[in-house]
This record gives C-alpha cells, structure tokens and sequence, in this order.
C-alpha cells in the first residue's frame, strides 16, 4: 500500500459527481456563477510540531496557512473555516486563549472568518481544519502539458533546515521561524489562476509534490537542481551542522512554495505580473518520469518526501 | 471556564457575516437559491469509542451518522463530506478496508460522496468528519416560543445503557447495538423544518441539550419524565445491574434523538404527518430555568449530561 494505490482505491470506490473531489489540494463544485474551493488538513502533535517548538498562537497560525496554502494552490480566495480541536490536557483557559489569538489574528490577516466547530479530549494535541473558498478558475493537477515550464514561488528548504535545527535542539533564524511560520502564497495563487495550466503547494516535498502533478497528468519532467531557489546561507549552515542540503531542498516539507507550470507563451505574458518566481525545469512527454540533474550531472535522490503510509 | 461562557467568547471574537455560524448543529450560509449546511464532528479513539467495543465498519458509519444528526437537526439534506483520519498504528490495508467500505456502505445508505480528506499517524485514532449538506428553511436552537410544545423523535437513555453494559463487559441485545448504531432521523428533520419553532439533536444528554434550546430562546421549560421514550425493558436491565435509570435517560448521551419545539397549534397540523413523536413538556417564559417532574414531584439530576470542559 503506498499512496497512489491508495488514491486510486478511493477515486474508484467514492466517485464525486458535484465536481472535482479527491486528487487535488481542495475539492471544486461548482455552483451557478462560482467554483466553491474546500480543504481539510490535520495537524497532530508529535507528528506535524512539538509543543516545545512552537507556542500556541504561532501554532493556530500555521494551522490556518497550511490550509490557506491549499487554497492558494487551486488559485482560490479563501472565505470560512471549521474548526475540530483535540486538546490533550483539560483546558487551560490562559493556553487556550493563546490558541483563539492567534486564531483571531489568522482572521484579521488573511480575511476569514470562524463558521463552526467541534471541541474534545484527546490524548494529544491535535487541530483539524476545513477551509472553505472560492476560485473563478480553480487550477488542478491534472493539466500539465508537454513543453510546459515547471516554476515555482518562494524557497524551498527552508522549513525543512528550522525542522532539523530544533529537533538538535538549536534555534537560529531565519530558520526556526520558516519551520514556525507558513507564509501562505494567496495574491500569487489568485494571479497565476490566470496563467498556469497545474499547481500544488510544496507541504510532503519538492520532489513527492511535483511527482503528484505529472503524475496525475500522465508526464515526465526534468528539474535543474541548480536553479532551485535556495536560501543562500541555507548551504552555510548545512556545511556547520553536517546536514545533507539536497535531501533537505529536495524532500524537506512544509515550505508551502507554490508549484506550477504553464507554456512558455503565457510565461511571456505572466512577466508582466509583479510576482517573483523562478523558472527550474520542464515537462516531458514520458509518462511518470521525473529526472533530476546538478549542472548537467544526474542526481539520485534518497528519498522524494514525507510519506504518510510509512512510519 | 464552561461551554456557555466558551461559546460567548467565541461569538463575540469571531462573528460570522456570512449567515448563521457558531451556535447552533451546524453553520448555515445563504446562497441565491438554498442555505448551505456544514458541521464538523470528532470521534475520537478512548474517548468517543474504544476499539475493542466497535468494530471498523461500524465506526465508520457511526462516524457518518453522528454528523448526519446534526443535518438532521437543522432539517436538512446531506450531499457530500470531508475525512480527516488519524491512525494510530502502520496503516494496516485489512482494517483500513473496513473502515473504507463502511464509509462506502454509509454513501450508498445516506446518498453521501466523499469530497475529500486528510490522513495522518497519530498517537491514537480519530475520525474528524465535515459534513456539507442544504435545507430550504433551516431549524435553529433560538427560535422556541413560550408555549410550545415539547417534543422529541427516538428513544433516549439506550446508547448511554449499551456503553454502561459494555463498560461492565457485557454485550445484551439491543443495546450493544444502540449504543454501536446511530440512526440520524433524516427524514423526519426535513418534514418537521415545515413546522417547528427549534430544534437540536441529543449528542450530549436529553437535558443539556434541551437546555442548549433553552439559553438560546432565552427560555425556560418544563419537562415530564414520565412521558419520555424509554425502552419498555431498560427499567428492567438497570434494576438488574444496578444502574441508575434517570441518570442514563436524562444525563447519557449518543442517543441522537430529535427534540424540537412546537405551537399546539402547528402540532395539531404535524399529526397528519406519518411520523412518530412524543410530546414531553412545554417552553415556559422564565429565563434559563428547567424544570423537571415525575408524576408531578421534582426532580433533582446529579449532572446534565456529558460536558467536554471537565474530564
């Protein structure tokens, strides 16, 4: 059992008639004049944060923007949110309220409001979130194209080396709080819905997530790990601390970069656009392939990502 | 810090522009032709079911129904929801299977689709289920008048009976099953939204939740225990096993029952309807109390019913 075969089983056995359902990084159905945009995402303690890695409002937060990010991702505007909360000691009011700060200030920030939710005890933190937008054009997976670019916006590696450095129990910036702080792409989503032809937001892995487009467009790809946006001291402190900086940059999550590609005709155009994105391989024609070279060596890769089907 | 003073603060912190959001079974939002349904509801593994008393498929369609419930309370129609699944071991395919085909068979049963999900390790399992569905005229908790009727579809005090026998390790019939299967009465929330004046579903107890219609109302009530559903046989198992029968039928919660509020006048009107009710007290104008009798003494309960602010 490994993900895909675990998608197909779903997509056979709860086929969705109303739009779009499992595959992408929100649900579509359509309505009369818009396309309603619906995510879920968990975030479990001792499997997404540790308490000690993170303080209560930074953590309703990210449990906002990993949501968010999904939304920016089918180049949507996120709207409402339900909230389901496990909390794993009797409530402190105080450590609560912390929560339902930064819950309000995810509010006032990216313009959203709090429609409902379900509250209980459980053995360990956890957070569930369904966040409900709207997109004129959603952007799938499914549509990369051959010739296709594959670009991307915001670093990559980053939440991955704040990961690493406070598992050793160091904390130095910018990192710690790149691994704290998601920075969800919406203006870019929104803007690019009008270019692209596919996207999906960075959360398992550059590579697991680029995979997941071409392979539920039936493509190949080639990435240039040269071109990749790595923060430039990201390289300094993998060489300190003795990390592997490509296995942090290719299978590190939780960058919450947003993924795409689009023609090189509307490239042209999208430079118009006062948005930032680099430019770091292509699509092929050759079905679920995806080759990777360092300055025109190949590179192999010890893993693609964070897989949930293994521990 | 409780449920009541909780609710405030986050009805006053996070107001909903959009329709009817924290407060009632679930949010509701207008749209050109229809008010959309959503709820979210937590199942969680030690606390909402052991493992040993459920089987995979069961907690799977009870997953489904409890949320359904909620639908059900608002008078509305399910259409198509979001999974969040927490698994606490190596995802084993055999018990996920289970789990999935109870899912499929509670699609089929309900006319549901899955629109999505998120799946994760986590320390212990847990089923986060968002529910979407639609209601021409939507049922509310705040709307009971002095002087309706109160009245309640399904009876009370046997799930909270099965899981006080499967706590001692007894399996008797049909309780175990009672306490296993949650019935949404989805049908009979749809005819009554033509006629009532509020609605709510048991989750909690009979009483908290008649209270939760109460508060809302800004109403009081009074409630008559010897008129309530109880299973002719439940006396009798509770002076076999020594439990205590009020306790159970006021105070146990997980009977999804519906209790609703009605004019005597609209009541007339609703017994040409072919559903089975019982009418089980009145809404009285004085604010915040309930009162309960049997046979015309007061009644004084030990608890109201399951409260997720105290262990």
């Amino acid at each position: 059992m490994n993900e895909l075969v675990f998608q197909q089983y779903l997509k056979q056995n709860f086929p969705f008639s109303r739009g779009h359902g499992i595959g992408d990084d929100a649900s579509v159905v359509c309505s009369e004049n818009t396309h309603q945009l619906i995510t879920t995402d968990l975030l479990i303690e001792n499997i997404h944060f540790r308490l000690q890695d993170i303080d209560m409002k930074s953590l309703a937060l990210k449990a906002l923007a990993v949501n968010l990010s999904d939304i920016a991702a089918m180049g949507g505007i996120p709207q409402y949110f339900y909230l389901g909360l496990g909390y794993s000691r009797a409530p402190v009011w105080d450590e609560m309220k912390k929560f339902f700060q930064g819950l309000k200030s995810g509010c006032r920030k990216w313009n959203l409001e709090l429609a409902g939710g379900d509250f209980s005890h459980s053995s360990q933190l956890f957070i569930s979130i369904t966040m409900v937008g709207k997109a004129e054009q959603p952007v799938y997976r499914h549509n990369a194209r051959t010739g296709d670019l594959i670009a991307i916006i915001g670093h990559i590696g980053a939440s991955a080396l704040g990961l690493e450095l406070l598992s050793n129990g160091i904390q130095i910036e910018p990192w710690t709080t790149r691994h704290q702080k998601v920075i969800p792409h919406l203006q870019e989503g929104q803007i690019l819905s009008k270019y692209v032809n596919s996207m999906i937001d960075v959360s398992d892995g550059l590579v697991i997530d680029l995979k997941r487009i071409l392979i539920a467009s039936g493509k190949g790809g080639r990435l240039y790990y040269e071109k990749l946006p790595i923060h430039r001291s990201m390289k300094k402190v993998c060489h300190e601390y003795h990390f592997d900086e490509q296995d942090l940059v290719l299978s590190g999550g939780e960058d919450f970069a947003l993924v795409f590609t689009i023609s090189p005709e509307r490239e042209i155009e999208l430079r118009q656009e006062n948005i930032r994105y680099q430019i770091i391989g292509e699509v092929v024609s050759k079905k679920n392939q995806l080759t990777i070279t360092h300055n025109g060596k190949p590179l192999r890769i010890k893993k693609s990502g964070y897989d949930h089907f293994k521990r």
